[in-house]
This record gives structure tokens, sequence and C-alpha cells, in this order.
């Protein structure tokens, strides 16, 4: 969309924004505030605009990849929504917008929300976006009604959360955790180095320190975010309260068999690594789901050397990742994993190395937030379920910092990172409306 | 290797020739004539030098892939020694090298024996090469033996067998056979468009049809050949005799489930395009191995769709390939494949498609022919067993056009298309006296 389009779409949607207002029961005092359901969608559809396919419409996804054209276009709407809401947003050296509303009790820690507004290519438009639309909806509608909080509120707009460019996600919440590794601001991706893709949306390379927040710098941090798993939609569940962002344990499996002519080796000759391999990726499956619970493992990459259809496999690379709440289980899960390995290469006569390649700790959200929310949905007669998230969110680096709670609206299906991406429109304001009622209880 | 080289190895080679022949008990009228063991490796060590690594010696193996200029080096060394055997070669329309001997019924229909000398890259020094020396020597043997046979002899020496350039092999065979496809003059590989490769071997591309032989025109075709397999090298005997060449059915098998997000996607909820393609491969060997016999079945390409440590596979493809002299089997193989296909993509929730790529239809060795081999072998006291071919070879052309048969050697661990590749020279003299013994019983 081209600057001239876009302040024209801004210009219609700020009175289309306008006429929701009047229309809405949005009566100062009247009440328990809650949230334009309607506005919230109008906003939904206004920041699908950014990284559309041409020509397309609102179901046919997004792709609006962090530092890219359509990520400043849609940071520019954005901000501009927070404006209006009477935020005065600004950017940190890390690229991520926050926009502070004042409380009673100004000098107390605020109450931090929001999510991110980037997406993956051929994304959808509910992931990041409606956390991130909600966040300002909600101090939209307080400042609608008058409401001033005991405490601050802060919102928060994460950079290149998805971590498409640059290979490595929750930019903008390492760096405000403190964990960003010394050496990103110069890698290069598609020929930018970071620093300059970080410059290119406000941000301040050579100041990235500053982007830190220090323990103590938040009250809680709440994020809404659609689940992108199918739980609540097949529970018909429309409010899922997060336990925690589960551990990530990735390994890399290497089984070396003997590649050979496939005409002339005799079945009982061979040493098949593909055979092997077969044998392991049934193996994760059936050892993951062996005992009780909601861990899972993956075997998502495979190669086949030298990959030809007379020649005999002779070596496989497959990885295996594995997700729980509990490390303590997936390192378990691991130990099954490698014992069952040691039997399938006695048994194929290959080898098999399995080596570690990556840990992701997990981050549990607390104890209290989880029950403010359970009580705020309660408040709105909705139901909620608890329920581990599988996926990682910039959450999980403020729980380094801070108390952390996370509300999930239902994924139509369990599909995301797609343009069949989809979440009712009843349910991105029912979680708005968890989020409001979340926010007023924990900041007074 | 240069040219000014090759000059000064010729000659040395020709003097340790010619030291060879009068060393060798090779007194005219002495009886059964043998092969000059000695002689049979020093000719396969000299053809060595063309292609052979830079730097490296006979075990490091050799690339001379058809119509390169080791090939073309490789082919007038070969012409060089078919001339000391008293052979006037010529090239025919498709590149084939062809040196007739004449008999003492010189009208009648010859036996016609041969191989081939281009190899695979990297390939051994054993693979066509013991064949194509071979048939030399045994006309040079008769020479210093003075013996003429009744019918005469033909040797060939095949062009590009192994079918690395151009992708499609058995290239000179199978223009004898008629059997060359009418675009394949114009095919490109390697920026070489194939009638020029083709030219550039003494070939005629535009009367590629006048390589063609009728039916009847040769007595029988013989052809000696590593096996390749290790059968032989395992059962420590030393003449294998060629039941057949098998028939090759390949298959491409498409497995669809369903991609989604690793993390956020339950464990009894995903449809693992990969989890059913591991239960497929396994079936294929399961299936293959559930009945005696000799055949074979190989996935040995396979790709994983989209391939990310995080997304569950959506869509695998690999290849099936089945092998065996009884094209009725490996239809039955394929049938109990499809069936267990059904199977699996019932139980896994995705959608499996098995779809036939190509079929090569098997080539029986003719029985009489077989005979004559193993009594050639118990003449030489050299125990015999009957094999199929799993490997294609150009035999299985000439097996069109009249009788066919084929003398195995023993692979030593059944290595192949590798520098590993290596049979003893102790094998290849018998496969050699083997062939010589053949060839005066059959030529009379």
């Amino acid at each position: 969309m081209t600057t001239r389009t876009r302040r024209r779409f801004l210009g219609s949607l700020a009175a289309l924004a306008g006429g929701m207002v009047l229309a809405a029961p949005a009566v100062r005092g009247s009440g328990r505030p809650r949230v334009d359901a309607l506005r919230l969608r109008r906003r939904l559809e206004g920041l699908s605009q950014f990284g559309r396919p041409a020509g397309g419409s609102f179901g046919d996804g997004v792709t609006r990849v962090g530092y890219s054209d359509a990520d400043v276009a849609g940071r520019r709407f954005t901000m501009d929504l927070m404006r209006a809401a009477g935020l005065d947003p600004r950017v940190d050296a890390a690229g991520n917008i926050l926009g502070r509303r004042p409380g009673r009790e100004d000098s107390l820690p605020p109450v931090l929300f929001g999510s991110h507004i980037d997406s993956v290519p051929e994304g959808g438009n509910f992931d990041g976006d409606v956390g991130s639309m909600a966040a300002i909806e909600v101090v939209e509608t307080l400042r609608d009604h008058g409401t001033v909080t005991r405490r601050p509120l802060e919102v928060v707009i994460w950079t290149n959360e998805e971590g498409v460019a640059y290979g490595n996600g929750l930019c903008g919440s390492r760096a405000a955790a403190g964990r960003l590794l010394p050496q990103e601001m110069g890698q290069a991706w598609n020929g930018v180095v970071k620093a300059d893709a970080v410059r290119a949306i406000g941000g301040d390379p050579d100041r990235i320190e500053q982007a830190r927040r220090p323990l103590g710098s938040f009250h809680v941090y709440l994020e809404l975010h659609i689940e992108q798993g199918g739980t609540l939609d097949r529970d018909r569940v429309p409010i899922g309260v997060v336990e925690g962002i589960v551990a990530i344990d990735r390994y890399e499996a290497t089984i070396r068999g003997f590649a050979n002519h496939a005409g002339t080796t005799p079945m009982p000759d061979r040493k098949d690594a593909l055979v092997a391999a077969a044998q392991l990726v049934l193996a994760v499956r059936q050892i993951v789901t062996s005992e009780p619970g909601r861990q899972v493992g993956t075997v998502g990459q495979l190669s086949v050397t030298p990959g030809a259809p007379n020649v005999i496999p002779g070596v496989v690379r497959h990885t295996i990742e594995l997700r729980d709440l509990s490390e303590d289980k997936i390192a378990r899960l691991a130990d099954a994993i490698r014992a069952r390995a040691r039997q399938i290469a006695a048994e194929t006569g290959t080898e098999i190395d399995i080596a570690p390649t990556s840990h992701h700790k997990a981050a549990l959200a607390t104890g209290w937030v989880q029950e403010a929310i359970e009580k705020a949905a309660a408040r709105l007669r909705l139901a909620t379920k608890r329920l581990p998230s599988g996926a990682g969110h910039d959450a999980q680096m403020m729980a380094l910092l801070g108390p952390m709670g996370m509300i999930f609206v239902p994924s139509v299906l369990g599909i995301s990172h797609s343009p069949r991406e989809m979440t009712r429109w009843e349910d991105c304001a029912n979680g708005a409306n968890v989020l409001l009622e979340t926010v007023l209880d924990l900041a007074g």
C-alpha cells in the first residue's frame, strides 16, 4: 500500500471508528467498561492491509515479516491508533513500540501488556495482531469510560517476534530481557545488516542495551494471543489460561548405514540408513505418546544421502524436537529415545548418533496472574481452561523479569501460520474483554 | 593424462605386454589355450589411467563418464589393444567399437562378446573394464595359439553403458537393438547436445539407425562382468552363471498429511505425513522379505515438505524400486505394498498415492548358453552358481536380438560403483578363461 492510499484508508477508518464509538454503549461511568467489538474488528481488518497479497482480501492472509516495508507500514498504522487512544508512542532502541498511560499512583510499576504485529511469510491475520489491537482497544475503552487506574498502564508492540528475518525470534522482548546475543546486530539477512534493519524501524542498534528493562520494572506482564493449537476450538472453551510456555529441546539424529547398489545387494546384506531412520521416526512418536500429558515430539526435517532411487540410503539425518512444560519430562523422553536408537542401530547394522542442537527453558505463568485471568473470565461468564503454550511467545522473555500471564482465544481447527488461520470475531472480543478485566483488576 | 603422457605410457605398456607374451606359455598348438593373466592385469591397470583422479593410484578408482575426454582417451587405448590383437576396430554410428575376427566358415553369424569401458563418477576399475579387456585378451590368446574358430568372432565395446551423461544408459546396445528414443540425439547434458557427443567419439548421429543390428545377426552374445553384489564373494564361488537380468519397476509414493505447528498441535490431532511414510518404508522391506527369493525392494529417495524442525510434515514423496527376474512376482509385491499403504493411510489420517514411474522388463539368459558357460567352467575345474543380475547390462538389449549369456566374477564385499570396487586378479583371469572356453565351444 502506498503512503497516499494508506492515508486515505486511515482517514476513512478514523471516520468509521468514530462512528463506532458513538454507536457503542460507551457512556462514562455506566458500570463496568467493555471493549468495542466492532472497533476491534475494524482495526484487525485495517492492520491486515499491510502485507496482504496483491489483489487479495482479508482471508488471503498476510506476509508482514519483521523490518519489512509491510512491517514499517503496519507499525505506523499501529502508532496512529495508539495516538488516537491517547497514548504517546515511543520506539525503544530495539524497535519496540511503547505507549504509557498514567495511573493515579503514577510512580508504581505499570501493568505491561501487548503482543506483536510481525508475521511469518503467508501467515494469518490473528497471530500477534489480536493481542496488539486488543491492547490498544483496552486503553481506548478506558479513555471512553474516563477510567483511570491506580497503577500506570503500558502498551507494548514487540519487534520481530517471529524471527523470520535473521532466523531468531522474540527480538524485541529478548532485548528487553537482556538476552540479545552480542553478534546479532552484525548479522545479515537478504543483504541487510540487522543494525540497519533496526535503524529502519526507528531503533538505535548502537545503544541496544537501553532497551533492557530492569527486574521489577513492571507489576505484571499480560499477553492476549490466539492459541494456534486446536484444543479450545475443539472443546468449545472461549478462554484459555496459559500455564506456561513449554521448554523446547532439539536434536539432530545421524543414522549411518552403507550406501550400495540397490539391484545387486540382497536384502539380508543391507545396512539401510532409511530403514533404521523410519524405525526411529516411529519410536519418537511411540515414546512421546506412551505416557499421559501434553508433551509433543516431532521429526520435521529429514534428508537421505545419496538420495537416488537405485542406491540404498547410506546416511540419513533428521531433527527431533521435544516440547513440554516439564523439562524433566522431555529429558526423560530423550533418554528413552536414545535407548531405543541403540536397539535400532544394533538390529539394523547402522550407527545412530543423537546430538542436542538447542535447548529452550520453559517459562511458567505466575500462579496469581492465572487466577486473576480466571476470575476476570468468570465475571464475564466465560468458561476457561488451563493449558500450556506449545509455541514460544514474547511473554517467556517477560517471565524472566517479573510476574507473567497469558490469555488464549480459540484458533478455528487449530490452524496457524497460514492464511487459513482464523479466530472468530466474538472470540477476539471475549479475549479483549478478559484482558481489560484483568488489567482493571491488577492495575487497581 | 595428456596425449604426450599417454603415448609414453602406451609405449612402455607395449614393451611390457610384449615381454609378457614372450614370458607366457603361449606356444602354438600346445593343448587348450589359456589367457595370459598378467597381460590381462596390465591392461586393466593401463586402462585405469584414463579418468584416474590427479595424483591417485589404481585403488583410487576412476571417473570415465561416457563421451568425456577420459572416455575418448580410454577408447583410443582400447582400439590400440584391439589392433595389437589383430582386430581392425571400427566405430559404428552410435559410437560402439567393433572388431571382427574371421572364422573358418566366415559367412556364419559371429559369436559376439564384450562389455563397456565408461564408468560412473568416482567408480571402480572393474565394472565393464574386466569384460572389455578380457574380450580382447580372448582374441589375442587365440592369435597366440594360432587358433581359428569355425564361426567368426566379434568383439564389442558398448558406448555409454552407465548413462551418467544424458541420464539414460545402455546407449550403444540400445542403438544396436533399435531402442533409442527419437528425441535422444537432441538432448543436452553439461551444455553439449548428445548428437555432438556421439560425433566426438566417432559416431554418426545423423545415421544412428545404421548401428541397428538385425535379428539373427549374431549366433550368441556373451558378456563377462563383475557381479557388483556380494553373493559369489561370500559363498567363495569363482564363477556366476547369470540366469537373467531382473525386471525393474519404479514407483513414486506421495503421502499427504497436514502441515501444522509442531508446538501447538497435540499428538492425537496430527496427520503427520512422515509418520505414515516411515510405516510405508518399513512395509516395503517387510513385504519384499516376506517370501523366499532374491527379489529386492528399495526406498532410496525421500523428501519432506515443508521440512522445518518445528513444522509437522505435510507431504512426503519417496521412490519405491522393486527388482526380480519374475515380473509377476514384483507385480504381486507392488499389489501387497499398495494394500498396506491403504491401511497406513486409514490409520494415520493421510492420503497415500503410489504411481508407477518406470517399468523395465526382465531379460532371461538363454538356457543352452547358461549350460555352455557351466560346462566351460567345469572343464576349468571352477565352481559355478546360477544367480540373477540385479543390475542392468548391455546384455539385456542383446537378449532382444538373439541368444544371450553372462558370466559373473566375484566383487569383494559386493562393493561396486565406488573406488573400493575390487575383483581379485585371479578371479579376473578365471572369468576370462571361462569366456574363452565358452567362445571356443560356441564358435566351434
